[in-house]
């Protein structure tokens, strides 16, 4: 029997296309992306490489507006979106994305896309055939269940008959392109529809019992957020990662929520169910937005990222031009032992949180380690001493600085360290 | 100049199609309702014939589901909604209205349709041409500003080019029509729209330009209700009438609360400019519900609001199948005295609410009287007295009540009578 | 019998203590500013003075917070708040503010003093007793009814025994000290208190009961606003005046917001009723507030305060200390075109509003004279023109400007105008 | 050091005062109910008793109204409530409870009470000392920060000196006392403050902090709910129980909601912290709110909500009259198969949950055993068949139906069994 949490038994690792091509990706970046990642980046556990929204609108990006008000996107006769040819040649004569897909495999690695809950509304308009379904997109689509910033969609009502097999054709088809990996945005954070509260839990239904029909193992992870806490039970009973904050960005202000964020979320990482922090925005982003930049966050933001992420055992999304990255960026992708901690640690948990700083904790599954983060939120250096008590522990042990690679080989009962700016300090103990 | 308040000195007074027909109203039923009336009640100020919602939908009233999502409608060329053909085979041709119309003046009476603000879905996703621009309906189509309970249309963005020049076309083509009364829906309670609070103002602004230029007087009526309080100017100065609850049927405790609203929004009429308690259901009514009855109104209870409505001024509008008259109603709105107070009455204001009663009193046009009525909130005979200070009057004074028809020729200094439960007294005052 | 709009046949002109002395105004200063009125200002129609909140407390403005928490002020026996002899000293002996009042009545003056709704806090506690009821304070004082902003008071329960006879105590103690003005503070904008809609209505009907028997005409001021134009007919009926703003101050962005505010409560001045746009903060304020100052409006802005407030009819309330008094803000309190507006103009209505400007118009009561005012929002000098036509009347027609005193003798259809930035034309208008 | 998850390794069981006695409990009351206690259930583990709200109040259960608005309960001269000696004599001469307190632990049991978060109103306005500190109770008193429900007290704001010591010197009082449990009320649903959002979780940490300082361990248990589950890690951070439910009575739509609840909070039950179901309303209920009855809950009720209960660890106090304990109510409190789970079972969680039925699992901490609970929310017997694999594990293995006791030796890979109306079956499974 299937079951949804072995398509995803540690966090999820990869690349997105959103934060650097916005909605704008072609076959080509994909590729070279794609490429180097197998080269440099694979061997320290990243494997998804997922195009984001919009692939099947053939003007996507050629106007001012992010999302094209009843653009005409490609769809096939079963209601369903399939790639723009202009930006995916090798989806000609209906091939879909099974040759990119195929091409990505091929270089050990996994493939994945986007897609927004619901029917095309163009279909329902047009009264469009659903596949294994008597039924037509009008008798699915529900007029009055609409995303709040992209025009694309109906959602489906759950309560039609051909709805379920709606989603099940859209599946079989990624299953047929060998997708492993289906973000679904427009669902996670179920706040968004006041007037329908239940119909986006149960497109989670529909598409988690279309995965699992479907014969290939897929990811499924919801968007946006951020999801409800309430709400817990029937994301880890149904999706795979789910992302618990709105859209995250090289911003310091959202980098200190998020520790607000994982505080609420801690206790519901496990294997198959990943809260998540979102994508990374770190190296080159924001060509496709017009405003290209390195990211905006200092080194100190970005290992304070890093390691909340790992910690946590966030997914990790790289949002950045994997051709473009620097040195520093690379560092911090190819550190093995904080990446090491998405892999082999557990219960991570808020030891304190106060307006200046915070402190987390974790243990290894590998041995009886223990990691121990302290973070400092002001924009100071601070001096942060925590007693072993206060952390459930006792001395002495031996300490190192998974950062810096500092090693402290004998603490009787407290650490002492000085933390940069908006920094942090990690460390794994050992007894 | 064309000003809009010329086209309703007097509150308007008519039938509409909907109470009864519900979507399915055919030319047929809409010919004999207008002979009735030309024969029975224009001597008593009864003139607009108006068809209600859905005229364009050939399959209107087929389904289960009173508004069919994503029913293939009938539009014309430029994404203006035309008559069914099925149901108004005068429109054949192309001929629209214009056959009914002038059928309609031809017995002395006016004529009026209803639409939905905005512009079809199917012409947004089609993009279809808008008269009198280059632009196409998809550029003016806002894909968020969508009704929350009919499925046809999108709202109408009025910063885009071709936004005003659309609805300049549809009353460009109702003026051709012979149009006289325009029920616009989905456009009145603003409060429904918290996304977009401004959007239907704007489009209220769009249509009373576009009725300015359309070279035909039309009354502007706005529905649904409540309309907010605090956009009384906007109403004023835009509309002729607009519904200050929402749908009113034959309910004792939407009746009631009838008074609250007239309470808020006395003060508020004038000529041109009326708040309006929507249709009397009264008679017939129910058939296109699939619940055909006699109103549920007792006789004290409909005469209770023949005189709210008739004091406070508001548009009257019959809900009911005309040919089904039967006696006692027909004296309603037969009842010149009572129905008079539309027509020449001023100054309507509320003297005293409580749980158990209410007392109103207004000025006449044509000379000294004043009217006063009194309601029996109560399910059991009600004894009311008032001092003719608290009315700001004094005698002695002749009183009559113009629903029984007795005369008190000299009243010193108060009144006394019993009224009937959820019924009233109305009495004109003579000094 | 009383009627309450007796009362205040016009708009209440006069000065209040908050803007200036805040909390801590003195007898001495009281008398000063009402000297200086007596012989400057009465003669344009400023006649009251008004005493503002905490004159019972001994040690009001002593502390660093405004109201000071658990402040042992004066009551007497009877529950009733005393005037603090430290700060009025011909109220001791039990004299109460009748010495003072009289003094003020001497100088052709009457005489005002704010309240808070409720009973003391202390005297629940202590179960003090209630004059003319076998009842005491803890039987009708509701511990769950306090002010969100002042810590003294609690609610009075209108459904216990002893809660009419509280309010008639505290009103017949105000009438035997002469007091001819009431501002009854925490009542007026009953959205304060979702968790009991109503019991600041039902203490507004209290105290209007209190005032109809207690044998001395007091003009009846609610305070703070917005006042819910839902419940206009309820003020209507048992106020003078309302406040249909939060606290007013010398911010261009307030008296911005000021238009918005006329525009919802226009029609609803007459006399009796006044909606009140609160204090002016002209000449000198803020020294209680520890920020002594000249207002900061421009001149421009003080000329389009006073012709909104004068047109409107607002009630005209001084907040600064008159003995500071310049010639500027001199010259416009004692503008009798202008300050004639509140007492011989009516019916004043918006033409227009828009982002950049607004119209408004009035007639005037003592002969056919029309008053038209044009306002500029914008930071740049506005020409304005506007056609009689959409002001509904028709030339030729003499006009004088109110502030210049310019005449235009002879126009025929139209005025034009440079309006300064954030500046007033205004306009009367001989046919 | 001291650490709050001692004082309750496992959830608390006991009696409290609220569901039978309401306000009014005296101390021969709370002696029978121990001494039922001590002979009869104390060696299943049930062991506190706990004195509900208004202790300190001698009038209690006198009047109407649950509260008395401004009752003189009795406060010591450092502004902390003390028992009322008319209903419990051996407080007299200032002994506190401390003579009740040492007869309770000469049962073998433990002793608890309730307070109101805050200081007593009256001290505020008093200006009462404060033990250990040169301020007085008006200084840290909020006169904003009051119960929607109880009239005695302000909330202590935390920022103020004084504060802390304030929450010191009444944790000093009930250490002398010998209190071992302490229901803090009106602190736990944090959502009831809109106004200061974080007052009452700033209390909760004085509370902590006092407790910590007292010199004696008490389980800290915070009312009333719903929690809100965004704060637990607060929560677990500074208390040791806290309510997940607003007051549960014996009403069955209140126990179905329990479900939603516990789905909520799964995962957040450890040593030394208890999300609280609330007290259990079966037995004899009621007489102190004019309403004793036999429990309303039919016995399949009865055993569904201990099932929920124990399973989930909720904390498991008793609401009833222990001295007429009927056999069937002390069956199920005396089933240590059932009670046991609550000492020694972990990872509760719901497998299923839909309209018609819920299963809930958890492990023994014991040995390898699981337990599998199966509940029937229609108002018909319902049979439940559950897949070993649904629930993670295989057979075979041997069942026991601990309500039951019937064996089932050998199950292969599912159970079926037919569960009554509203009723429960739940299995303990060994392999």
């Amino acid at each position: 029997m299937y079951h949804k949490n072995e398509a995803a038994l540690t966090p999820p690792m990869g690349w997105n296309s959103y934060d650097y091509y916005n909605t704008s990706v072609t076959e080509a970046e994909v590729i070279a992306n794609a490429e180097y990642m197998a080269s440099n980046l694979r061997e320290y556990g990243w494997e998804y490489i997922v195009i984001d929204i919009q692939w099947s609108d053939p003007n996507a990006g050629t106007k001012d507006e992010q999302y094209i008000n009843f653009s005409h996107f490609t769809i096939d006769e079963f209601s369903r979106q399939t790639p723009a040819i202009n930006r995916f040649p090798s989806a000609k004569d209906g091939a879909g994305f099974k040759p990119l897909s195929d091409f990505i495999h091929s270089l050990g690695l996994k493939f994945g896309i986007h897609i927004m809950r619901g029917i095309p509304r163009i279909a329902a308009h047009l009264h469009t055939k659903i596949k294994g379904s008597t039924h037509t997109a009008d008798e699915i689509a529900n007029p009055y269940s609409i995303s709040k910033w992209n025009p694309d969609m109906y959602g489906v009502d759950c309560s039609k008959e051909g709805a379920q097999e709606y989603y099940n054709s859209i599946f079989e088809l990624y299953a047929s392109w060998g997708v492993d990996f289906v973000k679904v945005d427009d669902i996670c954070n179920t706040n968004m529809y006041p007037d329908n509260p239940y119909s986006a839990e149960k497109e989670i239904e529909m598409i988690h019992h279309a995965i699992a029909l479907c014969g290939r193992p897929m990811v499924l992870s919801l968007s946006p957020g951020p999801a409800l806490i309430e709400k817990a039970w029937h994301l880890e009973t149904y999706a795979n990662m789910w992302r618990i904050t709105d859209d995250f960005w090289d911003s310091y202000p959202l980098l200190l929520d998020m520790f607000k964020r994982c505080e609420i979320w801690q206790g519901h990482s496990k294997p198959g169910c990943w809260p998540d922090c979102d994508m990374l925005p770190i190296g080159y982003i924001g060509k496709g937005f017009h405003h290209e930049r390195m990211t905006n966050f200092t080194k100190d933001e970005q290992m304070t990222m890093m390691t909340l992420w790992c910690l946590f055992r966030s997914p990790l999304m790289l949002g950045c031009e994997l051709t473009k990255l620097d040195d520093f960026t690379l560092s911090l992708l190819t550190n093995k032992d904080v990446i090491g901690l998405t892999k082999h640690s557990k219960r991570a948990h808020q030891i304190a949180r106060n307006e200046k700083s915070a402190v987390w904790m974790c243990k290894d599954t590998l041995n009886d380690d223990f990691y121990c983060a302290m973070f400092n939120f002001t924009n100071e250096p601070l001096s942060v001493s925590i007693g072993f008590n206060e952390l459930g522990i006792s001395g002495p042990l031996a300490a190192k600085n998974l950062w810096t690679g500092e090693v402290y080989p004998d603490i009787s009962w407290a650490f002492s360290t000085v933390i940069a700016p908006h920094g942090t300090a990690l460390f794994s103990l050992s007894f």
